[in-house]
């Protein structure tokens, strides 16, 4: 059931524990769900409850902690022998008395690790205020590392594999994206397009089935255009409105997500305009982008392009992609913006999102990238263009601007 | 845009200052989208980044904190005046430089509330022990105090509108499960039978869309019956193995669950056996329900119903849900387990999922249900049995066995 060869997942222990060398980590301890499943090969929806994947410098296997009733998908999903996968009992579940972080600790101390220097992931989503509370008051003579992002930086450049695994996610993404756009009519209901897409999405393709992507697809419409994280509802498309899809195609957890703006009917003059300077602005880019640029310098090639025109950008135009779990596909390490010195190299993935919100309507027209060894390419095969449906013909899309 | 009357909102926020007063906290910092949700109607797909709401003791109206490009939603969605949303920079996402509860940290001190009493949600998926070491660092004055649950125990009663809606999301929960259920065939990916369960939780009925579940749709078949956090792969189901699904119907972000087992062809012996078990000791529970039992003595119901039969099961029996945003539809405060002394009450509403998992089979059979002045009542109407599918009959369900 792994999703790659043993000898790709030693290799990233091995860069992993290269990195915890660097850190002065004798002790790392992984709650970040993508960086477990990165590590082990870990896939299951049970990171709601607590629980990790430790990496000990000296020791050839990880530890695989968690639910009791978790512990058959560790066995079915690692690469993990049976006696490092360590259950604890389930009254330790979401409970006011015991904490996962108090038996997680305990096991520390048995094998011999509690006075040693422990790296954890501070601002992972999955490693509250209180399991660090917990693991300190269990673990006092342990000395504790910050090693938020250290995994995320091993995974910033892809293995040949992870890219073949994009590549699927990106046909996949492609497919939503057509199905979806052609679903996204006057007088149907944002829930029954969004629905659409995530059949789509999940689904896949005849030849590779779909996995759930980290976030799900965004897709405000009218004026909501202008506040880009809000779901769809049970209201209807109506007739000269935009609506913004933002998805993505997801593989054994690895995305490719990618935005497209749709019109209902004729765009408004504002969408008419500001069209062409996005995908003009982003062609410049994906023109631009070359190993040992850093992803500042990616950045200001967007922001002059903008600048012709008279307009800034606030947010950042990208981010690295690939592996992960709800509630972000981002990796948290690379970001395209003003002042980020990440020099870019071949196998680095990103997802170049250069919209713009205003503040009663908004534009985004994106494309996820893989750096090659001379420039880059894109992973999807979607016109990079505004999407005009035409009311009066229900088969087909309608003209184009791009 | 609102989900609920304004005085709704403001008879939760006047008992969470009652629970606040009760704790001494001055200043209640919530990072819980779901207790975002309840208390402002904030709705929307940026909880991967930090954000927050404050409750100040004497102030009438909550700060909403967020990043800049989410503000628009939250003016979209939440009854907060303008005034109070409060936008912070975008360099400060993700940033190594950057903290967001560095910016937090700055306003409370500017508005004068640098040294009072402050709670946070010290297990809250989205408070990292980085967001508590940044905020502490920023306001040395302040006097911290754990207040993890406090919202979470207000919702734990349900207004008649909040039930309402838990309606009408079982209405989907059962059309998914239908349909669901009826895509589970030998020789379909698991894929496909998860995209059709996704598009029938999004489109929802005629009447009233579905929103997204806080948990995906978990459907393992075979062997891994016995490993219930699986996700689905684009394998096929095979002739006489069986699938557990474990959905939910969601409106307007309340979660009605529901889980069945489906057997492809003849259940093996094992199922057989197992089935009436579990009905009858589900149908035990809900006969036994009654306000002013503790949580434990409705488990003991169910822990004596299996006892009959020799088994003892480890995990718990059920839970409070109802609103929720990823990664748990679950509540996180009363869970019916041994040991569990919260009262049931009246418009208290739960998840009962007596399954039993074994090493390489498993079954679950769920119903959730609202307490009501005598007893309970159930949400959904889907027969409460295994259902069984007949190979030869693609048309309907086969027979059944409760």
């Amino acid at each position: 059931m792994l999703s790659f060869d043993i000898v790709e997942y030693q290799d990233r222990l091995s860069k992993t524990k290269q990195r915890m060398a660097e850190s002065g980590i004798d002790v790392l301890l992984i709650t970040d769900p993508a960086n477990m499943n990165y590590l082990s090969g870990y896939d299951a929806w049970s990171f709601y409850v607590h629980q990790m994947l430790v990496i000990i410098i000296d020791e050839p296997q990880p530890l695989w902690i968690g639910r009791y009733q978790d512990a058959n998908g560790a066995r079915a999903t690692t690469w993990i022998y049976d006696d490092n996968i360590i259950p604890y009992p389930d009254y330790y579940v979401q409970s006011e008395t015991y904490h996962p972080m108090d038996f997680i600790g305990e096991i520390l101390k048995q094998i011999g690790h509690g006075n040693r220097y422990v790296g954890v992931e501070k601002d992972n989503y999955y490693f509250t205020a209180k399991a660090y509370e917990r693991l300190q008051r269990s673990l006092p003579n342990a000395i504790f590392k910050d090693a938020d992002l250290l995994v995320n930086y091993v995974r910033i450049i892809k293995s040949d594999q992870e890219i073949e695994y994009m590549k699927r996610a990106a046909e996949i993404a492609d497919k939503a994206m057509t199905e979806g756009a052609k679903s996204i009519r006057t007088g149907v209901r944002e829930c029954d397009a969004a629905a659409t897409i995530y059949y789509e999405v999940v689904s896949g393709t005849k030849e590779h089935g779909g996995d759930y992507p980290a976030i799900v697809p965004l897709l405000p419409a009218g004026e909501n255009t202008g506040a880009p994280h809000l779901t769809w509802s049970d209201r209807t498309f109506k007739e000269g409105e935009s609506v913004i899809v933002e998805l993505a195609g997801c593989y054994k957890r690895y995305h490719v997500p990618l935005a497209r703006t749709v019109s209902l009917g004729k765009p408004s003059n504002k969408l008419q305009e500001i069209t062409p300077i996005v995908v003009n602005g982003l062609n410049e880019v994906l023109d631009s982008v070359k190993p040992g640029m850093t992803c500042g310098e990616v950045e200001s090639v967007w922001r002059n392009s903008l600048k012709k025109h008279g307009i800034e950008k606030e947010a950042r135009l990208g981010y690295s992609v690939g592996l992960n779990y709800p509630p972000d596909w981002g990796e948290h390490t690379a970001s395209i913006r003003r002042g980020d010195s990440t020099i870019i190299k071949p196998n680095m993935t990103f997802h170049l999102i250069p919209a713009l919100w205003f503040d009663d309507y908004g534009i985004e027209i994106s494309e996820s990238f893989r750096v090659t060894e001379k420039g880059c390419e894109t992973f999807c095969d979607y016109p990079r263009e505004l999407i005009i449906q035409d009311p009066f013909d229900m088969n087909r899309h309608g003209g184009r601007i791009s």
